[in-house]
């Protein structure tokens, strides 16, 4: 793929330290494309920006990291989406600080697609992560793209659930997308870049900076239509992307849980200032492809002879007509996938 | 307590078949008294009663009816009160059907204070029934007189959380106030008699019929300011009394839970629809009187150790500083009490 040879100007002006995002667009408003920026009298340009940029610009370390940007761009996958891109995302113009690069890794087709924006806590509990995995799967399996941040716990979650059905997910980092941050998620983040997209408006080999992380969310939620929060404590960055939902006209949804566990209070504030309460992805017929089918499925004849009320084993062996070392051997295996609880006294319950 | 004379006349008026207590009310608002009501002539009554109501008012049955009610007045802390009393409950007056006479145990006064209906399922879970007894507690020691239905499941429990605190508890039965209904909870209901109140707008002696506990239901919301949902099922009768509740104007809470469990999928459908959703009382310092502190404190040591992350043995003996023997000794009792939750690998999580 030959590069479209004005992405180096695209790439020199956001590279540039001292230009940011707005003074960019606003040169851009003024101006036209970053050629005409570049081919502009620097006295011209001084009204928008310091001399100390306008210095950089010109600069031999901004030119190296725009070759350095070029060569990566040569890579399989790799790709530049500009403002001036029809790739570039739609939902993404309508707010109010689009970023003006974007770097991809993957399928930017996608960026274009309906999303839901996936988020939550990255200590999230067994069941959250359950949760988010199987809304996910639903919600790909529906049409709709997973968005989500590929950190740990709820986004990865996320991601594997929109992996497990179409594979439509975007992960928006908050380094460069060159880096495997978190590094526990570094294979997942390969199998998105495969079969998904990953982008990042962070140059190349930027680091995890604390500061960028919010600025990564507002692009998680500019991204979808909705934001559902799965799992969030009241201190967390999720709430941070519900806002930043909120405020840019997304409906924000939320999971309900026990009023015991801190990881549900975040979500119960955010139903109480008008987030939607979601409980299903209201797909229940849904049928998950191939491959996914051992979590997604609810095809399970003991679990169907089980209800949701408490049950011993010799009542299943009646209801299920089998013997009970086959019922025992069952409920060990749902056991072991999480779909039943094992109560005192010797009972079993479905869980979902 | 002599009771008063007057009072025969408001038993004839209700024990007779066929006069409800909306042609009641009719008769009483242009007849006035019940006394007057019997003194007038039956051609003027014939206007709003049928022949059969009008000829049974004068039967045998309806006297002897009325006699067994005076005698069943006569003994301590039974007591009528009458749509003409002072200690009618005002909140029932707003409603669109007061019941022209409640038969009660124990103390009328507690019919005009600000009280919150507690409701939910007869199927409780143990974390439901859990909520409902810590919320009464809870909102009795705040001052709130806690009304609800004496049935099995957080009915019960919502009685017994208000006992702990200040006794503060109306059970509205849907059988006559002499029965013994639900019989699992007859000792309960001596209890609330004795120290709370136990009404009924039915005849004594009256069965368990299924069409009146909607009516009893009715009463519930509307002697209230508001009705809380513990746990509900989908189909479930507190969605009724909830419903009836939002019909007389009371605000609806109800308790989030797992998006998994079929006892909140009520409570989550009162949400989407407009009831709050409430996690805690909001009093987290109020301390239970004595007797109840070994539930309500929050005081242990241990679980001030564990946080809310699952924990081996060793971590929490480092850091409770606290020998395995003691810390072992201490975790089965705070299992025992529902504290704690044992998960798979030797691993304690704290619950609330």
């Amino acid at each position: 793929m030959t590069p479209d040879p004005g992405l180096a100007s695209w790439l020199q002006l956001t590279l540039t330290p001292g230009l940011g995002a707005a003074t960019i667009r606003q040169l851009l408003s003024q101006f036209g494309l970053p050629e005409n920026v570049l081919a502009a009298r620097r006295a011209e340009l001084a009204r928008f920006a310091s001399a100390e940029a306008l210095q950089a610009l010109e600069s031999a370390a901004v030119a190296q990291a725009v070759e350095r940007a070029l060569a990566w761009l040569e890579q399989p996958g790799h790709s530049l989406v500009t403002l001036a891109d029809a790739a570039y995302p739609r939902m993404l113009l309508e707010t109010a600080d689009p970023p003006p690069l974007l770097y991809c890794r993957g399928k930017t087709e996608l960026l274009n697609r309906p999303a839901l924006a996936v988020v939550g806590s990255r200590n999230a509990t067994a069941q959250g992560a359950g949760n988010a995995e199987q809304f996910a799967l639903n919600f790909s399996a529906a049409g709709l793209t997973i968005v989500s941040g590929l950190a740990q716990g709820i986004d990865a979650a996320a991601h594997r659930g929109a992996l497990a059905a179409r594979g439509s997910t975007i992960a928006v980092m908050g380094t460069g997308v060159d880096l495997a941050y978190p590094r526990s998620n570094a294979a997942l983040a390969e199998d998105i870049a495969a079969r998904g997209l990953l982008i990042s408006e962070f140059a190349l080999g930027t680091q995890a900076f604390a500061h960028n992380f919010p600025r990564r969310n507002r692009l998680i939620s500019g991204l979808a239509q909705g934001c559902l929060v799965i799992e969030a404590a009241l201190a967390s960055g999720s709430l941070i992307t519900a806002r930043s939902a909120a405020e840019q006209g997304r409906d924000v949804f939320a999971v309900p849980g026990s009023i015991h566990s801190p990881l549900s209070k975040g979500c119960h504030a955010l139903i109480k200032t008008g987030a939607k309460l979601v409980e299903s992805a209201g797909f229940a017929s849904t049928r998950a492809p191939a491959g996914a089918a051992a979590d997604a499925g609810a095809d399970e004849p003991l679990l169907a002879c089980m209800g949701f009320d408490p049950v011993d084993v010799d009542s299943l062996c009646a209801r299920a007509g089998l013997p009970a070392e086959r019922v025992s051997a069952e409920l060990l295996r749902l056991e072991l996938a999480g779909r039943i609880a094992v109560l005192p006294g010797g009972l079993y319950q479905r869980l979902n």
